[in-house]
């Protein structure tokens, strides 16, 4: 695997409608690139430590760990550094590195003006 | 005031950092949109009842409020309906429509995609 492979981490929920909308969501970037999938800290699956350990299983050398959460709350400070921890642990050849969360990123800025702007446009 | 005023509503924090990615989120639009704010369900400010209050007293008719989520969790299946229930008797006179969560716009998981794509491109 040349490139280094991509998890799109959301929080996960028991709720179906809660799931489909980041399966949506990430439904671009997993299209775009062979190697991204979506994985979920809790409450559903796949699980970050399954969709992990396939991808080692494909060859990957690198993870990079995108989290799909607007900001840092205590689960990005702290539950998801620990379960990286873990992993990199289980995984040491691996390079994992958990990016910044997706609310972070200007370009997500740019997107919620552009909704904006088109809920404006509708009436 | 013609066009309708926007309020893009986030959970709220008590933690700074936490709300300054929303501002910074929240920004693009704001900065695009002469009426458009930025408000909280809880633990920071300003309100979603203040924002209100004082779109109603600068002469919006209309206010479209967009909630900063993700996808639907109980906040925006039951709290913040009957939130937006309450001001709309405490304002008759307003159309006030809550819009889908900005994650369950396109234009996002085009967003994430970018984002991701650039994070690989850094190496």
């Amino acid at each position: 695997m040349e490139q280094a492979a991509v998890i799109l981490l959301a929080h996960g929920s028991s709720d179906a409608n809660w799931q489909r909308t980041f399966e949506q969501l990430a439904a671009p970037t997993c299209q775009a690139l062979p190697h991204a999938r979506i994985a979920y800290m809790e409450l559903c699956s796949p699980s970050l430590q399954d969709v992990v350990a396939q991808q080692v299983a494909e060859g990957a050398q690198a993870i990079k760990v995108v989290p799909l959460f607007l900001a840092r709350g205590r689960h990005l400070r702290k539950d998801i550094p620990a379960m990286l921890a873990d992993l990199q642990d289980a995984h040491p050849g691996v390079d994992m590195e958990l990016t910044a969360p997706i609310g972070e990123a200007p370009a997500l800025g740019e997107a919620v003006r552009s909704v904006v702007e088109g809920i404006l446009e509708r009436r």
